[in-house]
């Protein structure tokens, strides 16, 4: 088994696959990891979620981390980590990239069943709307695992 | 699809058989979260690393989270995020925490596999063991998404 760095141009076309991310966010220096649903489009990451905690958080602290991965075997894996910055997709103002971000997830997930279900879970806030946000990429590193080493 | 709040004991069975999580952390407000291969005793997450960026700013900041999952289907999946500790597993004041580690880690993956994988890349520091470390567990809490609703 052998680790490399993977290029920035591996990177990105690593992103264009992803689909699940975990998205870090952190206040007072108290960091806090879930999963998301992603689509990645040359500088951002898009993705969705209802009101909660991460975005009580990235409204106030819009520095985030997003690692996205693809771990098949233990010795076989990729890992990229785009660290970046909070951008939340609120009408009116950024109407035309709301409706894109909706139209880049609607292609590759049904995005719409966790936002519903979550909707649910949350039966006092039954009325909220799925709100929409991208992350803005600032920084962008991974590594790739494989069984046999590539300079052999 | 329905999603649930796990209970506590819910949460706790799925770590005894987690093998890897998102481990976040945080500096100045900077999120970073990088994958661990993990085994959860009791109230602690066992992990090893080689030196790098999340032991050093984990060691200026023991604040951390840890998100576990199993996503086998877009409706179907277990997401558990726990909050906690960062507590370094070194010698001699933590020998016998140490070798405990080890020993679980031992038993549940091939963990050597990363460390010395991880060694290699960084050949300037050729010579470092690898680090264990293990997480104190302050919060636990789950969701739980089904395809079928549990309340029908």
């Amino acid at each position: 088994m052998a680790i490399k760095e993977m290029s920035e141009t591996e990177c990105r076309a690593f992103l264009t696959r992803a689909q699940i991310g975990r998205l870090a966010c952190a206040l007072n220096d108290q960091p806090y990891v879930v999963p998301i649903s992603v689509v990645c489009e040359e500088d951002y990451i898009y993705s969705f979620s209802t009101i909660g905690r991460k975005i009580e958080w990235m409204r106030k602290n819009p520095k985030v981390c997003v690692q996205l991965d693809e771990l098949p075997a233990q010795s076989r894996w990729i890992s990229v980590i785009a660290s970046g910055v909070y951008q939340e997709l609120s009408v009116p103002q950024f109407e035309t990239e709301r409706a894109h971000a909706r139209k880049l997830l609607d292609r590759k997930s049904r995005w719409w069943l966790n936002a519903f279900a979550e909707r649910d879970l949350k039966s006092s806030e039954a009325l909220i709307d799925p709100l929409f946000f991208r992350i803005r990429i600032q920084s962008l590193t991974g590594l790739e695992a494989t069984d046999i080493d590539p300079n052999v």
